[in-house]
């Protein structure tokens, strides 16, 4: 297939008129055609109507047709085959072997929804069947689904140019919901985004839905994101990047007539736990696994272990000591854009000023690559500084060295809402850990022991989410089956005639779904 | 017990030193004793700082504690006895019988709540084992509950003095979720407040838990409620009132530092649609139904049927004469309070000058009476007009004169959001329902066949919610079991050792709750 530097406005190809973007690879500074003309405010008006007059036939796809279409976008994006990776290679400087990775679990992510929707549990359905003998006042018949909110704007993310793009996490559940889903691509890929919108354009197609159901923008800056996001017609946002776009994109939703929810995955230092035991134990093994983690994806993962908390003492110095190694033979990487790699240069100096440095990685060969990077500091200095939570996002981290296990308990509380938080730990912490446990789960989406944040399953019992700011709404996951849940809302039929019930809903339960009867669970 | 004026800070009696709280009976226009200082900022600082520090012990009580805990709420409810009711009949104008009702309700909430909460299917437990032969990448063990998102600010509603104000149904639900809650006390009913507030104050006591899991605040004006939501230690906010107020802690809410969830319930009309052969068949009937629903509790409930949308013709004719015979013979009631009556009044005026007036009920002897009111505008009217959808809180409704069923839809389709549509129907009606049901259902957040919208069943398959501006949040319900969820997020486990599992993620499932393993409902 041949680039044609176009949005996809339903099944048409539309060649915007306003400021170009032109990808670049990272790994050599060029530039890369075709050229992508950003779409005008009429154009985004277009989409959305489109999507607007799709969602009421969607909505009530059979769950079968629906689970089919999102099948057949996974097996568009496979048919793709090798251009898809290289040009996303060109885009990104991600490796063949993340990109493939990253392709497959796109796709599986695709067949998971689609069996999920089968399923019919995010149809929530409950039964409260009518007592016409209860004193003092009889009961009706009330029956309670999910519906879909309505069409969803997703944000393509720089960092997974597939599992959280134009076809990723964000569309895959909001489409699973019965959403039709317009998204602004991310302008660090928008060939890999062109390429993956014209296999869902095609899925649509055949799978005779109305070609409204997807969209996809160009548009370089924030005019045609904001205006999407403004649009009459949207009924929510997912969003995952920088703290300040999605608090700029949630100002926006709060300021329509009517306002949306915004789902924005933000900013997460993902905070690491080395209890004392399991430190004095394998301290180096610790550092080696820390620093790998850090170096996963050139440190562009949202869940990139940014902060090490430990007690100081000999044990965490031979951390420090063996991650300082880990860290000068670690090989410079490309980062995915120009501009990214200069928020982390800075992110880094930012850092060097406020913190000592312990090591950092070789200088690398090409342009735009990151050097990785890690600091110490005292407990009582991270207790006193704010700075010292932002997030740079790359490979950078910060040892936090505290006095005692009191003054850890202090940091933990001290400590920005996250998507993840570890605890490193062997038998003998377990006391120490039992007494951290509830501090964390209040601060992170997700906690985890002897593992490593990066590397997020796709199941149902993931949560990648947490309290503000790692998301703009604690109370939902972007990963995961559950995500399905962003985009639904309740509704209650009471004494409606067997003919007018939805098929969820009817007394025969034709779906097969799991149901809440009287609060039981069938 | 006599009345003491105070706030409720945890176990202490607490006199303010701002303005004052006075009471009024509506019925008589005059004060009633004692007077309610309100609180400073400071004052409010400390519940919330209770609150707090109450957290921790309060999220992690054994679902049986936290369940009795609920029941010996409505105990001490129910312990209270007739001055409970004398004093809410004084303050409100309501009669007995519906604040007997009332009560019952409450009770009954509270009860249902403890159900729930032993049930445990709100902890919405998801269990995906490891996989550690999995190929390409083994599979780690993953496990979700959902936890208490923290203390809660719940703002009393004039409308519902008992089941929806001290401990009603944003407390219930709020406590059953594990969250302590700080109530703002409303100021048409400070005695009851008082008099509920110390019931729960009591229950806290016996049940042994920390103070601070309640607290009870007066304050005269907005000042106390916008400071309790600008603390940083409230995390979310239950709120029924007018869209204005619901608006304004809105704004506060999102304007923190860390944004928090607002549930305001806040404006609907409840549009209610005769479909033709049933207005054809029973136009008397259901005049008679219609205004017997609109007049319920004065008007004064939020689901108060305020528009009712007809095709024109002798039927709806018929319908139009009986109902404002109906209307000329409903005798006038006592509103909650002169404000209320006031901007009652002004709607009814405002209202007068859009539309055609049918009928007034006659003018009643006391201060503060309603005159029901019943107005009549054709459907292009309707359509022309956003102010002829303005709610006027009271007894006073609209007809809207429709030319066929296609200006009926497209009067459904500018309807904005609502708790209720309604839908009296026939059997010949089936396909005109059929029709509108895909619109009511993005309209509503419960549809109903031949019944009205007034009288709101506490249970599980309830949804008390709705598209904006009849709720902040149309995700939600604020009546009914599912209002637990808007007090909860998820948090994964990731390969936690058995030992730090909670109790209900354990493998043996001691709570025996509902679980999700692999995605399989078990």
């Amino acid at each position: 297939m041949t680039l044609q530097g176009t949005s996809l406005i339903g099944q048409q190809a539309v060649t915007g008129d306003q400021a170009i973007i032109r990808a670049i690879d990272p790994s050599t500074g060029e530039a890369l055609a075709p050229d992508y003309p950003g779409l005008d405010r009429d154009a985004v008006a277009r989409a959305c109507e489109l999507a607007g007059a799709a969602f009421e036939a969607y909505r009530e796809t059979s769950l079968e047709a629906r689970a089919a279409f999102l099948e057949a976008i996974a097996a568009e994006i496979e048919a793709l085959g090798e251009p898809l990776i290289e040009r996303a290679m060109a885009e990104t400087g991600l490796p063949r072997a993340r990109l493939e990775g990253e392709r497959g679990r796109t796709c599986g992510q695709l067949r998971l929804f689609a069996a999920v929707v089968r399923a019919g549990e995010w149809l929530d359905v409950r039964i409260d069947p009518a007592l016409p003998e209860r004193q003092p006042m009889p009961r009706v018949d009330l029956r309670q689904r999910h519906v879909a909110l309505g069409p969803v704007a997703v944000f393509g993310a720089s960092n997974f140019p597939l599992a959280f793009s134009v076809a990723g996490g964000d569309t895959a559940s909001s489409l699973a919901a019965g959403c039709p889903v317009v998204v602004k691509a991310h302008s660090a890929h928008p060939g890999t985004s062109e390429l993956v919108g014209r296999a869902v354009q095609k899925a649509v197609a055949g799978c005779g839905l109305p070609e409204g159901v997807f969209s996809l923008l160009f548009g370089a800056g924030r005019e045609v994101g904001q205006a999407l996001v403004a649009d009459p017609r949207i009924q929510a946002v997912g969003f995952t990047g920088s703290r300040a776009g999605g608090l700029a994109l949630q100002q926006t939703a709060q300021n329509r007539p009517q306002p949306i929810p915004v789902y924005a995955e933000m900013s997460s230092i993902n905070p690491v736990f080395l209890l004392p035991e399991a430190l004095e134990a394998r301290a180096t093994e610790l550092a080696e696994g820390f620093v790998g983690s850090l170096n996963m994806g050139a440190g562009q993962f949202c869940t990139n272990p940014g902060l090490v908390i430990g007690v100081k003492g000999e044990a965490l110095d031979a951390f420090v000591a063996a991650a300082g190694e880990a860290v000068k033979g670690s090989a410079a990487q490309t980062m995915l854009t120009p501009g990214i790699h200069a928020a982390y240069a800075d992110g880094v100096g930012a850092l060097a000023g406020e913190a000592r440095e312990i090591a950092r990685g070789p200088v690398g060969e090409g342009p735009h690559q990151c050097q990785t990077a890690l600091f110490a500091t005292r407990g009582a200095d991270f207790l006193r500084d704010e700075a010292l939570q932002a997030e740079v996002f790359g490979a950078s981290a910060l040892v936090v060295e505290c006095a005692d296990l009191d003054e850890m308990h202090r940091v933990a509380h001290h400590l920005e809402g996250q998507l993840t938080a570890t605890l490193q730990l062997d038998d003998g912490d377990l006391d120490a850990a039992r007494a951290l446990l509830p501090v964390l789960e209040r601060k992170a989406g997700r906690v985890l022991a002897n593992g490593w944040p990066t590397g997020v399953e796709v199941c149902h019992a993931m949560v990648h989410g947490g309290p503000f700011p790692a998301t703009s709404d604690a109370r939902s996951t972007s990963v995961g089956s559950a995500a399905i849940q962003r985009f639904l809302r309740p509704v209650c039929y009471q004494n409606l005639p067997a003919g007018l019930l939805p098929e969820a809903l009817q007394d025969d339960n034709p779906l097969k779904v799991s149901r809440l009867v009287d609060g039981k669970r069938e």
